[in-house]
């Protein structure tokens, strides 16, 4: 993936902590590519003041705005349920296929399918990357991933847009730091973006989700010892579980990171579905896995974005306390406990049995 | 659906009790549409011979022996794992066009995606019915089943090709018969060739198998007060689980019916995955529904085909004391158990609660 891109984000009307998920990603962790956010209901803006991080990239009303930030491509940076593209976005990719821009599209609408823009994008020589285009060639999983030495770690979550994907990459630095080759295994549009590699695993057709993920995996762990894959979705939740258990049963990890938002009480959107507390999900995620591979869960990743400070702090311990297990946010303060459980498990793994 | 069928079945080298699901299926429920199979590694025998059912319906060896029966449709009734279309098949499927023989085709590979097929079949005048083709437009999961009145039974599995679907259209014209508008909801090619409409849930984009099954439950419910739903895979099968768990949690089932193979005590081509005792299997099964909507498992579903009648009686015998619930195998013996157990079931969901 080149490093000289330059992003104008289109997040109208949603860009915000909660809402513009793709966006908020690529501000975090590659501020440098990007100019400017598009969010008319914001503009004249600063990123920091929005989101709380991103210093001082500039939010604009317009894509003319935002042309005069001398971007050469544009991010479609928020993900709508269900992930199509809307109409009045077309013209808009259109203009900013006129002038120039590279498409990068994490929808399941491919923009590179719809002929008006394919012929558009062919004509000024701009390239169209679908984030979530599936690999050509997928086979059903067969359990290969067992053959594999690496130790494989999932995150996975009571809901979605909790952390899942944030958590492997505020760790991934402090492993390698640590002397494990750790690759980042990136099963969603986001993760692809900032990873470079990646097969969303949402959008491949369903019979071979868990196949999309053990292939990853295996792909993943030819340069590596430690793969950290990225959870998506949430085991009880009403329209993505599939996915969550097929990434679960074809990545087949060792061990589980949970993630969790203290303040979430329900399911986002579906709020007839009640997350049971921690405990007790914990163990439904470690059920779902055993039959399988038994891969307990080895630390807790708390989302505590919505609270202050102490709060924060008390959520931690108060879930240390409950669950048993080394627990921090990984983002707000020192992600340490999560990293260190994890190089222990993992050195646990290879050590040679005593005799 | 037209019922003037004449299906020649390619079935070339799995003509068999467990290795021609499609094929079956179509013999046992539709027989009168089935003019014969070709399997050349069979050829000569009659369908009941190689699979048990199906009386003189003759193999034959070749495509040309085959057209002497007077087909007018060619069924590709094999499915294997990953449902590609063989390379060698595309010139017998050619020569059936040139035929004047409609296609019917249930793999993931769709036939009028095949350019020259797809061609062929437009100057011969033939249609092309991929049965797992997705409809157009479909939407993510939004819990929408919990608005309707129908009692919706879904059949879940150990196992795959254990008797999800089978269970299902075994017990329908005796629940219809007790006076209950019942319908049948087909979620896989075979299910849809027999019904004549369905979703193949297992062939749409990952994000929308539940959106999926949730469609075609409200479409189900329009006419019917009871909804059986075709179960896909299994919870613990380690290439399909993600379609198993978004076919439950989209269509959010008030009863489960579980089905299972006393002699299979590991997943089939996944022998690694050992199936856990069907009591506890069971408790697996309610545990995944139950954060959504709380949905026992009410009557159990054997497949005996592989034992003598008394060891099937005993193995009967066997699960109703381990699991205390109504078992019968329906195709062997009288469905009764299953279909008074839904019955009463749905009678008791619709009394007037008491004062």
């Amino acid at each position: 993936m080149s490093r000289d891109l330059r992003f104008l984000i289109l997040a109208d009307g949603l860009f915000g902590p909660e809402t513009s998920k793709t966006a908020n990603a690529c501000i975090r962790y590659t501020p440098e590519r990007v100019v400017g956010i598009i969010d008319a209901t914001r503009a004249g803006r600063r990123a920091e003041d929005v989101i709380g991080f991103g210093g001082d990239i500039p939010v604009v009303a317009t894509l003319d705005e935002g042309l005069s930030l001398k971007p050469n491509a544009l991010l479609v940076g928020i993900a709508p349920a269900g992930g199509k593209l809307p109409a009045e976005w077309i013209l808009l990719l259109a203009r900013a296929i006129e002038h120039g821009l590279a498409i990068w599209n994490g929808l399941h609408t491919f923009v590179a399918d719809v002929p008006e823009l394919a012929a558009l994008a062919a004509k000024h020589r701009v390239a169209i990357h679908d984030l979530r285009r599936p690999p050509a060639r997928l086979d059903v999983a067969r359990g290969r991933v067992r053959n594999i030495d690496a130790t494989v770690v999932l995150t996975v979550g009571t809901d979605c847009n909790i952390g899942k994907m944030t958590t492997q990459l505020q760790i991934l630095d402090a492993l390698r730091e640590k002397g494990i080759r750790t690759s980042f295994a990136a099963t969603g549009q986001t993760g692809i973006l900032i990873e470079g590699r990646g097969i969303a695993v949402d959008a491949v057709v369903a019979d071979f989700i868990a196949g999309a993920a053990e292939s990853l995996v295996l792909e993943s762990a030819k340069d590596s010892d430690l793969v950290l894959v990225e959870g998506q979705g949430s085991i009880i939740h009403p329209s993505y579980s599939g996915v969550t258990y097929g990434l679960m049963h074809g990545s087949l990890p060792h061990a589980q990171v949970m993630c969790a938002q203290p303040s979430r009480r329900a399911i986002n959107n579906c709020e007839w579905v009640k997350i049971p507390p921690l405990p007790d999900f914990i163990r439904l995620s470690e059920a779902a896995l055993a039959p399988l591979r038994p891969a307990p869960v080895i630390a807790v990743a708390l989302n505590t974005f919505d609270l202050d400070d102490d709060a924060a702090r008390r959520a931690i311990e108060t879930t240390e306390r409950d669950t048993g297990l080394p627990t921090t946010d990984p983002v707000r303060f020192d992600p340490a406990p999560i990293v260190d459980a994890i190089a222990v498990f993992h050195e646990a793994r290879k050590a040679p049995v005593s005799a």
